[in-house]
């Protein structure tokens, strides 16, 4: 299946989880995008294994990228050397996938923890935003006279079902996790400050809710195989428009109350 | 006119804007509260000084707690020290209104601007609302019969329209404050949680936007002097029931969107 995406593609955390099989599903596409950079913290430790071999199958298309989003100096070092090496000095689509959980009920909380979940789910978001923002606006310059589009210049945030304070009394008592939901609350408004402030530059920004997925994070309970979450939400990317600007939607489409 | 509070009280970020003007008309109410403790990051700096007067006029009332809420060994030592002094062990009533902002376009906020006003304006009330949860429950278990209220046991957060990801494209423009609006609608989430996870103490939680207020924070512009904005909350406050909790109100009453 095609999938749908063009031009060059940055996905952060892709060692793992949702981010490797977001890779792997464009790396294998029939018409795959131009250039993938793939993001990782440590592509020299035991948990880039996967996708080292994923980007050895696909060597002219895939480019490992070390990103760790929590650290201010690493996120502007990669967007130097991805800039370097981008088609034209343009970025079509930053999928910023990285994420943490940790055990998260009010007792376990304390500032520490708050604040590693916030920095790596909400702040890296934001730097690796800003610090690529150069290379979208120059893609979507580019693409001018185009409709706003994952094909011409966006920001696609991973976002989740427990970031909705609406619908905290839903699952609150089975998934207590403070720091994971008020940082996916947060990340939730900076989409929507970022669709704001970039929509004049015509880059649209968007938050996705990928499912509950099988992966590390989410746990072996999980209904969703992360193919089949990944398959639905290339498929929503591609069909994103001007009106899906900030907002969150699950990987089927469907608009998630803030 | 009458507060409406009763009980115990503790009010953070209270030697300046809307916090001292909370201690001021509780205080001056002629059926004030019990007890209100006026916490306040450095009771001997020169931004105290209006607070200290008034807690000279009301010394029976008034305690002034050294309450820094960016500090964890701060917030720990201040529940000690308001623990001891308690009627009864039971505070009613907890304003976590201690907030900062900072200067917040894109290219003004980075790591640091990020996570230091996440650490006050979201952080710190979880932090405050965990160390002072046994003198909440005392309230909320002496007060056992009432249906839930502000004169029992009730956390109150003050949050923003800001903190609105609805609204955000009604004010961006004018306001874009990424690191404020981030941490303000985390503390929304905030709100929402420990309004779940505390009911069946019966503890009720909500956040409320005191408007635009004509403080150092609110600025010259601001329309609404904090003495009619503090009025109006705490006629709001003294209103609350079961169904306010976990929503987000403004000081005349009317829910706001998340």
């Amino acid at each position: 299946m095609a999938s749908g995406m063009c031009g060059s593609i940055l996905v952060t955390g892709s060692n793992r989880g949702i981010g490797l099989e977001l890779v792997r599903q464009m790396a294998e596409s029939p018409s795959p995008p131009s250039q993938i950079f793939a993001g990782c913290r440590n592509p020299d430790g035991p948990n880039a294994k996967d996708l080292k071999e994923l980007a050895q199958r696909h060597q002219k298309l895939i480019t490992i990228v070390c990103l760790d989003t929590s650290s201010e100096s690493s996120v502007r070092e990669a967007a130097k050397q991805v800039g370097s090496r981008l088609n034209n000095g343009a970025l079509n689509l930053l999928i910023n996938n990285a994420g943490i959980n940790v055990p998260g009920t009010l007792s376990e909380s304390g500032q520490k923890e708050m604040v590693d979940v916030f920095v790596t789910n909400t702040v890296g978001p934001m730097l690796v935003s800003k610090e690529f923002l150069p290379y979208l606006k120059k893609a979507a310059a580019q693409l001018g006279s185009q409709e706003m589009s994952c094909r011409k210049s966006a920001v696609i945030n991973i976002s989740t079902l427990l970031s909705s304070i609406e619908k905290c009394h839903t699952n609150f008592a089975f998934a207590p996790m403070y720091p994971y939901r008020v940082s996916k609350a947060a990340v939730n408004m900076l989409t929507r400050c970022l669709a704001e402030d970039l929509k004049s530059d015509g880059i649209l920004v968007t938050a996705i809710h990928p499912g509950w997925v099988q992966t590390d994070m989410g746990g072996s309970q999980a209904p969703l195989p992360a193919e089949d979450s990944v398959k639905g939400m290339l498929k929503v990317f591609a069909n994103l428009t001007e009106k899906d600007a900030g907002n969150l939607l699950d990987w089927e489409g469907n608009p998630i109350p803030w």
